[in-house]
């Protein structure tokens, strides 16, 4: 492989303008920003590499889809063009569009969650063209742009082109180090249930004395919130952890090497919290983490929220709430049994909003895609990596290959000051070019690994 | 009087044009915006009016104060250039400081409360002048510009200049017309005490997934609110009940007339609601109006809250409060209470910011210029006056007046539609002619009236 990762090595700098070039394009699901445009770009990208692309048209965002190599195996390799949105704006540094380089790091809204491990998988398939002149396996890129708004309209491809998904494995669309350096791969992820709640009260804003008789949408709002969860962390919609699914033998083996393998004072000072909730350290922070569903309030806002004091009683109050789900937990019975709640508890009023929906998955753990990119790991990173069945957070994998049993691993650039989701995004150069190798590699080995799970 | 009135009937395209001059100038004492320029501005007014204007400095806004006229009696006016902030700048259909005449009214941030009451006085006492060449008492005029601000510095002023303070009487800042065109009186006035209450999660916002493990501030905050307040609207920090005052038999007397005067429906369907807070109407509706304490969100902010969806881990999260106060409550041992119960209930780490603090007052109901203002009300509006011993509102009348035991009578033009403290502030320009006559008779008759209270 040393040819391939010295291409990599002499093309540094032009595949770090490469990856300017995509996250200098805003392209905010949420806000329907630039989305078009951005699918325009890396079907671009994809051609210049020698992929050819094609993009597929949703009732949302366009699905690029990109097939290139040959050979047995088949490779299937999930990533997004959208992002999240980038405010709170004053919070960064350097404009969340600008893409500026600092200190070996890149800062950009993408360059962490997704663009950067995007742009370093197709330069891995440029390194091999440049070098080899071929791929060694089929690799199949199915990058959509809808992953930061539920992927709500990937089912659509998924339906309409389920031969684009078939494949004997899918390296998902990020992962990366942890507090610790240590490297992590993760072979699930939780589902998702994102609402707005709306109260309302008068038809206008009102002077604030007239609060003393005049229904306030924003207490009504935190009265309902607080029937949702206690200060326990216990959500207490009825029937909420009904489907909830334990660990399995194998998968708690799995906690126990994770938790061994983590200081969490590290973690914990790194984000200057006095304590994880409820106190959990240990396994049990791994297990909780990894396995428990949650209800948090995203966004809130009611009323005057500007500098000093304004004296107003809002006519309205809104809060924005993501449940992330866990196997079997499933988002349409979640929002039923939340509406139901709300209307029990006299809050019929508050409207519920369905911002987007997702099925937790799970992927096999002993497949022969999980064993190569494990060892490719080791010999890439130079340290154990960090095996997870599952991740906490939230993707479409049930959706494009857990429903069908396809192997999937998520691996990435990332690393615990990524600040995905939040002011100052970004990457370390060195992790996204020792990211590219190791997708390089796996290419590598995975063509050439003895068979010990089902092709799909 | 025919002189007067004929004066200002002249003059009423220079007078909307003086108002139109004055409120597009924002001064928005929360944001720090404007203030000495407005100051300078009222001083200016003054001086072209007659008036000798003193602008004297505080560790705030500056007081402008005006002296005129010359007789046995002096009337004290009350006023204040300040304004709320204009957000929701969005909800507004012309700007908040174009000052627009539209259909008979001027729309502006301020029209209402309270630079049209000032100006349309500032207008009485020309027609006096232009008229009569003089005024037939003693008027001063007191213009802060804190008032939006709990009137922060006023008592620096007062304490230092307590000379200006002595009259007979005094006319309070605002009054109008109700839903049902009545004209209404004021003799008090509620306190107030505004909070800030910030709670603080990590050190930065996170990606949501990681909200299992690492607390909320958004959740902290709401369980911290709902235990303020219960759904009975029953107010639950341990204490802030017991300097509560009921009405006395004459109090109630008065109150039994504001509800025989008053169509609740009228204005329940005005505000697009289903029932008063409790359900409570007539007597019960009037009394808990201006008898009853409030403890009113009035702003709420936490995490995302753009359109769509962002799976946000918020860092911080802040609540505006206001809390209403009646005779004897205190806003000082509010404050305290408020502190000790947040600690009892294990919130000890939410900051509570103190952003302004009002005393509750009562002045006499039965004084000289109490009968006076009532009688001409009678007179200009063609219509019985609803009298109210007390206002829903706040201002500095403690400090300014009740202290001192100065009669204190509110009235003015705004009316129930004028979106005081909310988008589209604005007055009618009728009304505004007719309080301008009002206060101009209001000169003629406190002069000649009988004493039947101890001038101050």
């Amino acid at each position: 492989m040393e040819d391939i990762f010295a291409y990599i090595d002499r093309n540094k700098q032009s595949f770090i303008e490469r990856l300017q070039w995509l996250c200098r394009q805003p392209s905010i699901a949420a806000q329907n920003v630039g989305i078009q445009e951005t699918a325009g770009m890396v079907a671009k990208l994809m051609e210049e590499i020698g992929i050819r692309p094609q993009l597929y048209a949703t009732d949302g965002a366009p699905v690029v889809y990109g097939a290139a190599g040959s050979g047995a195996r088949t490779l299937l390799i999930y990533n997004h063009y959208d992002v999240q949105p980038p405010e709170p704006l004053e919070l960064w540094e350097s404009p969340p569009f600008a893409a500026e380089v600092r200190d070996g790091k890149l800062y950009a809204r993408g360059s962490a969650d997704n663009k950067g491990n995007l742009v370093a998988r197709l330069c891995a398939v440029e390194a091999w063209f440049k070098t080899r002149g071929s791929l060694p396996l089929n690799v199949k890129f199915v990058v959509e742009g809808e992953e930061e708004v539920s992927s709500s309209h990937l089912h659509q491809f998924v339906r309409q082109h389920k031969d684009f998904i078939q494949s004997d494995g899918c390296i998902w669309e990020a992962g990366g180090k942890d507090i610790q350096e240590n490297p992590g791969l993760y072979m699930g992820a939780k589902g998702i249930l994102y609402v707005e709640l709306e109260s309302k009260g008068a038809n206008r804003d009102l002077h604030s004395s007239q609060a003393v008789v005049v229904p306030n949408p924003a207490w009504k709002l935190v009265w309902a919130l607080s029937t949702l969860k206690d200060r326990h962390e216990h959500i207490l919609i009825d029937g909420f952890y009904d489907d909830v699914v334990e660990p399995t033998p194998v998968e708690m083996e799995y906690l126990r090497r994770i938790a061994a393998s983590r200081d969490d004072d590290v973690r914990r000072r790194d984000l200057g919290i006095d304590q994880f909730l409820l106190g959990v350290t240990g396994l049990q922070l791994v297990k909780r983490n990894l396995y428990q569903p949650t209800c948090t309030i995203c966004g809130l806002i009611s009323g005057y929220t500007g500098q000093g004091s304004k004296t107003v009683l809002p006519s309205l109050a809104r809060a924005k709430i993501d449940f992330r789900l866990v196997p079997n937990q499933r988002p349409d019975d979640i929002l039923e049994k939340l509406r139901r709640h709300l209307s029990q508890q006299g809050f019929a009023d508050i409207e519920v909003r369905s911002l987007g929906a997702e099925y937790p998955a799970r992927t096999p753990v002993d497949s022969t895609l999980a064993k190569v990119v494990e060892e490719t790991a080791k010999e890439i990173y130079g340290r154990e990596p960090v095996v997870s069945p599952t991740m906490a957070a939230t993707g479409p994998m049930w959706e494009l290959t857990a429903q069908f049993g396809i192997p999937t691993v998520g691996t990435g650039s990332g690393y615990a000051h990524s600040n995905g989701h939040a002011p100052n995004e970004n990457i370390r150069l060195d992790d996204w070019f020792q990211h590219m190798r190791h997708v390089a590699l796996i290419f590598d080995r995975f063509a050439k690994a003895p068979e010990n799970s089902k092709p799909q």
